[in-house]
């Protein structure tokens, strides 16, 4: 046993011996039947196990985003993927490999935000002033608030339920309520321009993730684990239809080509 | 609207107008909150809701298999990926890619054996003589038989629990039993040898899903969605190491090199 | 220093010392300037160099497949992964995943038909009557063959230039002409039949790759090599390009959705 | 023939009708047999042909950075890949999804150095004042400089031959020369500390591509090119093995295990 070449590997999550699994020190065994997922990914991605109160307000954001269709380019490239004969692991990662800065990256971004409102409230300002001081702002640059207005829905079918249910844990003392104070001031000062623009589903997570105590990168991973579900729905329904090598646009439809028009090689 | 185009995409899981969000037909405002994690991946994937106990028998599943450490290649690649700089998703991917026919794939071969030996029986056979041919057949040419033994563990810890609890859920009449009972015979028969190979996690999770009417190739899918947890949890506290490129050995140990000696470009 | 973790990585390809990196052999810094980049693939992956001739002939297949535009769904996926933020290597990676059987394995499989053919001819059929019964074989099955017939060009332009090449090749006896004769066969016997199903590019390379000697399952990694340049390309045009998660259709085209109407959860 | 469609996807790099591929402008059919694979490279990218001095330098950049053997965890990740049973794309993708910032993005920061660099001897500064300043501010931030020193290393055989040839091009009038003497004016300043930090390869060939004319961020694109095909050539070698699921640790040596000692789930 060379101890410098287990250390290069060192971990905290998991102890593997001959007939032993622990994950965070519990046995695997005994994990199995008592605890759910959401309470899994809370043990595994945190190191100690959360309050039930606190792994349903988790459950609430991992069935939130499982999906939204193949216009979703995650969704679409996992689709692809099957129709070129992927087996859905590698669909799946196909679709999870995108889910980076702009398509996964809101919810990450939207708790960054929430932490730095609560620094500037932590100071002396109240939620409305910083709100309002960070709209202004993100107005001047031209820039999206993240975690706010979709474009495709006016208001996001999937705020209310999270938004609602993140309401309670605060009044049952789950959460502080400090991150939802602050979502809910720039939903207001963002409703005071000539069309309001709400929550979204990143917004909301985010919110409930900030609640929880989750670091902001964190968002992003737990964003895989829901919308991996979609991915394994739709790379398996495609995979069950005939289409191979599925490209973005049905036969009959070329992509317009805007280059230099037809010419020939220079003499050399 | 070109119908066509429209048509090129279709998908029976998930219909997005603008405010509405409906996954296999429910309002995706009435499943937060009243569906467990679990219960969205069987509605997703198989287009009905499960009843509370087969939600809960998937649910021990997604639970089992999280994780086994760094030595699996999917943990390693995602903490050299993250240590690359990659984002979560990114360093998550890249794990998922490699849960292929050998790494992942287990699951779905056992299915496929299941399924075989249920056929042998349908056609008069006994579980146990089927499962003897079998093993006799996959001896004969030197191979595992899919699901059974580990090579880490004499007895896989996660067996018992899970085959447990589908004992159980077969005396509740949840499922049959039907593959439960190829599954421990198979179990039986190799036992018979200089030592027994029990059912490890894949065997014990494929005989689950037989029970569950899930395909085959769906045990894989649902095994991303089980170890992707382990994935988050290891690229993230990779993320927060210092270490940069972090290569399989650690510096000061090369890999050996056993390719043509030193020598010089032939003239020419 | 281990030897036996040393081992566990043991390779015949690359020797680093401090210093010093030698590939198959030879100091890099006596290839770089040496050695042409087709030169450089042949000798990583089979371990000695080319001839001038021999590398030639490579060369055009990794110029001839470069790129077909964003109809293929490794483009278009690479392209949606750059909208969605991804930096170009995470973005080129998502479209090689894509190059699988389907997509990007008709030249292996092709390779696969050459050395079956090749072996009945040893046996001593004629060309034409061994290619005769594969078609017949190949019809019977509905069956396509592949490396031959392009769903979008009824004569595919890569063809021509790569088979004169390679003939050119047999001629000044650089390789036999075996395979050659067999595709040239092939494609005989295949213009028999209502409408003329020419060789394509994937057939026409692994003609040539038959010819050199690459086993099949390379013609895939080749065509990686080849491929990587238009997803590099037009990962990089997306990149510069204001669209943001893009998806496969514009806004205002709505994938058709197909499931169950909507309906409501069932009373508990 | 819907026009909104078309545009959705529309390229400047390649039109493809039926019978016909040309790539910006040229028919594929000239372009095989007349342009080699880096000419074929330039082309894509950027829109036109280089001279041949041009190809030649940007041959010697895709020769160089090929493999640095198993310890890149590119390498391994791919190796591991391999023998999960991934076809050779799926391995390849695996790779060239590690070439990250942090892996495969030192030529791209190298190259935004150079730029800087190069705006300060605009603006009057000579070239060695701009280099000590800013080494100068990368030690008071304790950062290494992208492009110099190597882990490896102490003088990296792939710097004088990448170098040596750009200075010919210099001199043939190839190109100007300003990147190369900033890239050595940044050698110089390093070298005046106790120990010299040279150039490495992705600082040599950031010089190249800079005095090319390529946007930094095609550095780490082209570097795919290049490392490419050491990924095949490690992914092919390993396929050949008997390995399975390769960890990165040979059986017998575990992970250190740093988490909570073993400990039971508490009493609900």
């Amino acid at each position: 046993m060379n101890e410098s070449v287990g250390d290069w590997w060192s971990t905290g999550i998991t102890d593997i011996q001959p007939g032993s699994i622990r994950l965070r020190g519990y046995p695997i065994q005994d994990l199995i039947g008592s605890v759910s997922y959401p309470q899994m990914v809370w043990l595994m991605v945190r190191g100690e196990l959360p309050s039930a109160a606190e792994a349903e307000l988790l459950e609430l954001t991992l069935v939130a985003a499982v999906d939204h269709g193949p216009q979703a380019p995650s969704i679409a490239a996992a689709r692809m993927a099957a129709s070129c004969g992927l087996d859905l692991n590698n669909a799946m990662a196909t679709g999870v490999n995108l889910l980076g800065d702009v398509h996964g990256g809101a919810g990450q971004q939207c708790l960054e935000v929430l932490h730095r409102l609560r620094a500037e409230v932590e100071s002396g300002e109240s939620p409305e002033s910083a709100a309002r001081a960070l709209v202004t702002e993100y107005k001047a640059r031209k820039a999206f608030i993240p975690g706010f207005g979709h474009r495709w829905h006016p208001h996001d079918p999937r705020r209310d339920p999270l938004i609602t249910a993140l309401g309670r844990a605060v009044e049952a003392g789950t959460v502080s309520g400090t991150y939802l104070t602050l979502a809910l001031a720039l939903e207001t000062v963002l409703a005071e321009g000539s069309k309001p623009v709400p929550m979204n589903v990143d917004g909301a997570t985010a919110a409930i993730y900030a609640e929880l105590g989750f670091a902001p990168e964190l968002a992003r991973g737990l964003f895989v684990l829901s919308r991996s579900v979609g991915l394994l729905a739709h790379a398996w329904e495609q995979h069950n239809e005939p289409t191979r090598i599925k490209g973005p646009l049905p036969k009959g439809i070329n992509p317009t080509y805007t280059g230099p028009g037809p010419r020939s090689l220079p003499e050399n």
